[in-house]
């Protein structure tokens, strides 16, 4: 297995796409050998730049991004692409318009695209998109961009592993619009208005001025409003502009490590958790799961002091 | 402590607000007793039913939640409702939406609505407001409702903690609304249109109707279709009667013991996960852990091997 594990890692890094794609699917299935695989890739990643995008339903996120890798194509950057559909959890795989996407851009080696949705794990979404990105990372792309659907907390969890946030706002999103910027305020570093040419951009801005004025970040950065029409390719120059721009902040300020750093404070704890769930589960069977939760749903048993239990005797075998 | 704790849940059964609020923010920021608070409310619970609603932003969930409230109210039923944000991180409390909600109910202490945000916490906000909806079931609340903002995994986590889900769309919801659906059509036991006046309305249930013909349920039902307009309460009494025959469903068909136990399977294993974590936690500084996330930021040390080193030496102390 070792042996074979680092062949892997030799023709990923030698940038086979066909080894990437089954290292990808290692990793997200959590097939015998991801952990290695992993452990191996870890030193060979940390140079690419990863890039977030998130925005509600309708906001045109996929054109976007497929705007932006475009234009980072015709700078001769090679460029990674992992499309986040939490939305599906039952459904594995790419949904049929990724497919279509990653088929136009077949003919180009230079763009990888490929789609998640949740598939129940346990692992959690942000921890399996974390650990693709490394693969990604590890095999040399220049530029990962993690898109993902939405604006509920999983969302801000896998664009926090971004260096850099993009929100996508669009005109005319109804009443709970101030909600959703109130809420993802603080993990934009860019704003985006795209479809800007419908009525109500004006509008959008002028909200996110207003919350802008409310807080302020604690990093000293403002935040800039790109409008564009990624459909039009309109604005895709100011966008990739914006996102130079506050890179070079980050490193000007020292606060790329920082950032990272908190960063993996999360991760480790949160991979700590799943490390210790394993080997909980290796302590009870699904049977006595089974057994337990129906105790529990008949009201015969408090799941409260049933958990203390078994923690407390976790490990002691 | 234990003394106390029997006096709160005392005055919790005979009805008592304030202290329904206090035990309700004690659980949510895991304060001092929140356990032992659990553990003598538990056997209380389980009386009451639980309906979960979600949508997609801006799909007006907030005015239906309000509107079943009234209906409910009418025949006499004490409502309780849990309004979750989880687009807001950062921001502890209740929104200015829901303050004002809040207002509008004062008068009548029949129905109490609690508002939660995430606040980071690694128990996770489905299992928060699981508690949550513990202390309230067990306070003798009739119906409870939850109601969440998005369609992600999270929200996904949180209405299946509900007998009862209802999915709310709205017409003329972009290109996005058939990935939304697709993802949650499994976990939608009632489909409400609402703004169902406005253009479009026939085309989501077109949507809605071609989604149902490609995936049959395990458990035999057909979701029904119903359509609202809720700011001018239409269509209200329809839904309470489709959440009736819903239930009834369940009843006859014996299903409602099997959802419960299925969903005590997947909380146990979050508590599990959870008490485990708090368990690691003690064996980490967060000294120690800002070390570590340090020295994995600067790629001086792989995470992987990390975690697989902590978590071996988990529990043996």
């Amino acid at each position: 297995m070792e042996l074979n594990i680092q062949r892997w890692i030799d023709q990923l890094r030698a940038g086979d796409v066909r080894t990437l794609a089954r290292a990808i699917s290692m990793v997200e299935n959590r097939g015998p050998g991801w952990s290695e695989l992993l452990k191996g890739l870890f030193p060979h990643s940390g140079k690419a730049r990863v890039l977030g995008l998130t925005g509600p339903p309708g906001a045109g996120k996929s054109t976007l991004v497929d705007q932006l890798a475009r234009f980072y194509r015709k700078e001769n950057r090679t460029v990674g692409i992992i499309a986040v559909d939490p939305t599906s959890p039952y459904t594995g795989g790419a949904i049929l318009g990724d497919r279509i996407r990653m088929q136009e851009h077949f003919s180009d080696p230079g763009i990888y695209i490929r789609s998640m949705a949740t598939r129940g794990s346990l692992g959690g979404l942000a921890r399996t998109t974390a650990d693709v990105t490394t693969v990604l990372d590890a095999s040399g792309r220049d530029l990962i961009m993690i898109e993902t659907v939405g604006v509920g907390q999983d969302e801000v969890d896998i664009v926090r592993l971004a260096e850099v946030t993009i929100l996508i706002l669009v005109p005319g999103m109804g009443d709970d619009v101030q909600t959703i910027k109130a809420g993802i305020m603080e993990i934009a570093d860019i704003f985006v208005i795209n479809k800007s040419d419908r009525d109500g951009a004006e509008n959008v801005e002028r909200e996110i001025r207003t919350l802008q004025s409310l807080a302020i970040r604690s990093d000293g950065w403002t935040p800039p409003i790109v409008k564009t029409v990624a459909s039009e390719g309109t604005g895709i120059a100011e966008l990739a502009d914006a996102v130079s721009k506050y890179e070079m902040y980050l490193k000007e300020k020292n606060l790329a490590l920082n950032k990272s750093v908190e960063n993996w404070q999360k991760r480790l704890s949160e991979m700590l958790r799943d490390a210790l769930l394993e080997k909980a589960r290796g302590q009870i069977t699904d049977g006595n799961l089974a057994r337990y939760a129906a105790e529990v749903a008949e009201h015969k048993r408090d799941p409260y002091t049933l958990v203390e239990e078994i923690a407390a005797n976790a490990g002691k075998s």
